[in-house]
Order: C-alpha cells, then structure tokens, then sequence
C-alpha cells in the first residue's frame, strides 16, 4: 500500500480506476468499451449476478478476496450449466468512499484467482459511490451454437446426474455464524466444509466430459441456488416430474454425524454449491459418471406429472414432495 | 397493478422475476445465460455502467422511466463510441423491499422505451435486496472486427468533430435542481434542456453515417464525462494534443443568455450530453458534418505535445487549458 492512497476516497476515481486496471486484461481495457473475438460456429452466452454487502456477504464470513472468488465463481458456473466456455467477465462496483482500497484490490485479486485456471480475462466495468459495496458481475463465455445446456430439453426416462455433493457449502456458513455448532466434527472436516462455502470450484471441467462423451442431449442448470430448485426449475421448464431416490443423493461424509433431517435439507435446500444438475439417457448418465469420478452421481430420473418427490427405496423415510418456497428467497 | 403486489417485498424475487420476464426477450430469457448469435466477421463490444440511487439519479430530478432511460441511453452511447450496432442488454437490479413493484416496473418501460428504435433485447439479469437502489447495466454490441472506433487511434493533423451540442444536459440539471433560475429561458427552452438531461439520445445514428462514408480510420470516445474530458482522453490515449477553437464549439442557442463562462463552463465539463467525439481526416471530417446536420461541427485540430488549449481566434477570451482535474469525479 502507497501512503496516502489508503481509502477509496483518497485515490479518485480516475486513480482507482488506474490501480485496478492492472487487475485486468491491458489488450481490451482502457476504451468505451472491450473488444472479444468468438470462435467460428460458437454463440455468444451472457450470465448477470449481483452481489450487496450485508446480503451476501459480510465481514464475518467472507473476506474481500472470498467474494471476489464468489462472484467469479458463480457466474463461472452459470456459464457451465450453459454448457459455454468462458471468454471474459465485466466488474460493475459501487463502494464506500471510506472503504480501503486494500479491500478493492483484494477483491480484484480473488476474481482473477478463480479466473486464472480458465485463462479468463476481465474485459471492462465500473465503480461508482455508494453507502453500501455492490458488486455486479456480468460474465461473458461460447458455445457451439447447438450444444447450449438448456433446461426446457429434459425428457422422460432421463437420469438426473449431479456432479458432486450437495449441503457442504451450507454447513461451511453454519460453521463461520457458529463456530461452536457440530462439536463431533474435527478440524479437518471443519476446513474443507468452510473452504466449499469460500471457494466453490465453478463445474467447466464437465463441458469437456460431455464433448469427449460426444453427448448430444443434455439439460441441465447449476444448483448456486439449491439442488432441489435446480430439480424443480428443470422439471417446471421441461414439463416433466421427477423422482429422486433418498439413499442415492451424495452429501457430505461428515453429514453422518447430523440430524438425518437437517442434513437432507442442508443437501437439499442449502444451496451454492455450484455443482450441475443434468439430465440425459441414463447409459450416457453412467457413462458421464464414471468419467467425472468423485462424488459425481445419478439421484433419479424423469417421470410425467409435474412433482418432484424423494422416496426410498430402503423405506425409512417417508416419500418427501420438493417445493420452490423451501428455497432461499432474495426478499 | 393487481392487489396485493405492491411492494417488492410483496412479490418476492421469483415472483418479481416473473413479472419483470414480461419486458424481455422471451426467446434468450430464462436459463442460466441468454444465448445471442454474432454476425461472422464482427466481434463482441461489451460494456458496463452502475447508477446509484441519489449519486445518478434522484426522486428529484429522475423518475423511475427517466433512469431507465438514461441507463440505456448511456450504454448505448458507450456502444456507438466503439462503433458498435447494439445486440442485448444485461440488468443487475439491487432493491429495498419496500420500493413499489411499478417504480420497478417503469424502470424497465423506461429501459425498454430507448432500446426500442434499434430493436435491442434485454437479455437478461439479476435482482437481489439492498437497502439503495443500484442499477448495473452491462450492454452487449458487435462491430466488424476491423472498423472499431478505438481512443488511441487520433492523428497529427486530425479534424476534432463534435456531432450535437454539449451542456445542454447539465443547464437541464440545474433547471430540475433549481427551477426559479435562468428566468430569461422560456417553457419552451426550459422544456428541451430539461429533455436533453432526461431523455439524451444515444448517437447510434453516427455509426450508419460513417459507414456510408467509407471511412475508414477514425479515433473517438462520447461525451458521457464531458466534452473536456474527451477530448483529453483521447490525446493522452493517443499521445497527441489538440487545440479547440471556442467560437466553433457548438452550445445551446439559449446559452446566449448566460455568463459565457458559465456556459463556457458547462459545455466544456458537463456531461452526460452522450454526443460523440471524433477525429478523423479533415475532408472526411466536413464530409461528416454535412452528412449528419443538425449541430455537427468541427471544433478543432490534434496537434502535437500533450496540452488540451481552446483558443479564440477573435481574442476575445484568453486561452485556457483544460484538464481532467476540472472534470466530474466520481469520489
């Protein structure tokens, strides 16, 4: 840190925007606006979030580089679940004069972390003064025009895939609001529950699985607002129901030692996880499985009607119906 | 406005969503990203503006329709500074619950009502709680990769053109702020530069213009910051200079009113006029002028070394330099 270039105030306009211009790509910054270039045959795929201070963060539970790697990451995922490869990002903040610009930079820093393994630049944006930090994201990626991962096109019969566990990010925000929760759980398993909530890895390793499966059809969204909403928001658009078997939807191991029922609605309800939820031919679903590895798994298939149930085959817990108003709502 | 849906709160974010799909692209709305095809040849322009609620726009001088407006109006300006025919627009929307669903509602009638004459979509967006109003707007456009408008393309020996007039936006600004001003100025006068703050016009028109002039190197950047800043911007881009001639600078009619060096003063640093700034070749230059009407002129010429100097060549004013510290901050 210079001296005298402490708050945001101190620097301007102008020279924060200068400061953070390292932060950025230099070929595509530094005019009205970026420039990118798209590959023959591919469509342009764009995904908005905001993110506001005291809503989505706060000082308690994420430091400025976690929601800088947040907000990457989440618009990174809704560019997976598109199915697209990403090709830029733009940052539109507005900031507390009073806020240091150690924070802004920081903030910078852990986007351009996230970004980094996908070599994804950020093109462009804002900042503008405001009583309370916003940061909205728009991130910009490309997709063979008629591979989109869309979430009208699940069919009956389809397996309904998920990539990964469900609930850990959930549990890592219970873990930073009350640390002295779930005693039964050692430090180990505390880190990596907290670090799923601070550091979600977006799921764009799964567009190159598809390709190389050659998967023709597949529907899908990401689970940043829950597994069962991602479920029912397919099913709604697709005009299909579902059926997902209790025993078969991965959590995290450390989950056996909760409540059988907090656990299966942190997995279902607790949402970002920011894992994919697809849905295609079941011997592809196997296929796809095997070659993600992990906890990736089959939860279900695509049925008529329009409910959404979990039954188990194994009959201990009752036959559950999911619905959107169990999910997080912004207001 | 139907019972019971009054407040945001009211609705809740599905249920706002909902509403608000009604005034976007049904085709590219509703998945985790909107989809949009590029014209072979062109690359994608992308650029961001944040509005904050009582720093952009106020119950005062701004009604909900006007923001809208203005924050389309000046993505798009960004646009046509690049070159670019507009292709869709993202909306990042952070609300307090307890505004009413029609201030959002008319926010995007407002948006929509600028969009309209180039046919541009919304595309898509995000809106979360806040305790202020932020409006993040993230535009999407394509220029032929080769006929860019780029700041730092101005040459030795460039005509500097200007295609409207600037700081009618800022005289619109003070009559809202202070309506007993300027009692010379009639309704009729009042009323234009009250519209020229409210409802500026993107200049997407330009764009047609130079294309059915062939030109085919031209530097420029518009006017959203002001006239002053501009002109610098593009010679420090550019590694240029430039003198202005102050009797060729093209101003309100009713300016003749004034103080000149308020209307000097407002014209120079203003903003928010959206015109644009160009310098191209001379003969191009009056071609231009002559193509687009209206109070298109040329104002003066990049020269060498790095100062920015309006001159008058009737010696009535003194030569005055300008520079960005004169311009409006953000912070």
């Amino acid at each position: 840190m210079e001296t005298g270039d402490r708050w945001v105030k101190d620097l301007g306009e102008q020279g924060l925007l200068q400061r953070l211009q390292a932060h950025c790509s230099p070929d595509i910054i530094g005019d009205d606006g970026a420039i990118l270039a798209l590959k023959s045959g591919y469509s342009l795929v764009v995904t908005t979030d905001v993110l506001v201070e005291g809503v989505h963060f706060s000082d308690r539970t994420t430091s400025a580089e976690d929601v800088g790697w947040r907000a990457a990451a989440a618009n990174l995922s809704d560019l997976a679940a598109m199915g697209a490869e990403p090709i830029g990002l733009t940052v539109g903040l507005s900031l507390p004069g009073s806020l240091s610009v150690a924070w802004v930079e920081s903030l910078y820093l852990g986007l351009n972390a996230c970004l980094q393994p996908y070599a994804t630049p950020i093109v462009g944006g804002d900042i503008c003064r405001s009583q309370i930090i916003t940061v909205a994201i728009t991130a910009l990626g490309q997709v063979q025009t008629d591979r989109a991962i869309r979430r009208d096109a699940a069919q009956l019969g389809d397996a309904i895939l998920v990539t990964g566990v469900h609930g850990a990010s959930r549990a890592g925000l219970e873990l930073l609001l009350n640390p002295n929760k779930m005693p039964d759980w050692n430090d180990e398993v505390r880190k990596s529950l907290i670090l799923a909530h601070q550091r979600p890895v977006p799921r764009l390793d799964v567009i190159f699985h598809l390709r190389s499966l050659s998967v023709q059809r597949v529907a899908g969204m990401d689970s940043s607002d829950g597994l069962a909403d991602a479920v029912l928001q397919i099913c709604r658009a697709s005009g299909v129901g579902a059926r997902l078997e209790h025993s078969a939807i991965p959590m995290p191991y450390a989950f056996k030692l909760l409540d059988p029922d907090l656990a299966m609605n942190w997995t279902l309800y607790g949402g970002e996880d920011f894992e994919l939820v697809l849905c295609l031919p079941r011997s592809q679903a196997e296929a796809l499985v095997q070659s993600l590895g992990g906890e990736a798994a089959i939860i279900g298939e695509i049925g008529e009607g329009d409910r959404v149930e979990v039954g188990d085959r194994f009959s201990v817990y009752p036959t559950q119906v999911l619905s959107l108003q169990s999910a997080f709502q912004h207001f």
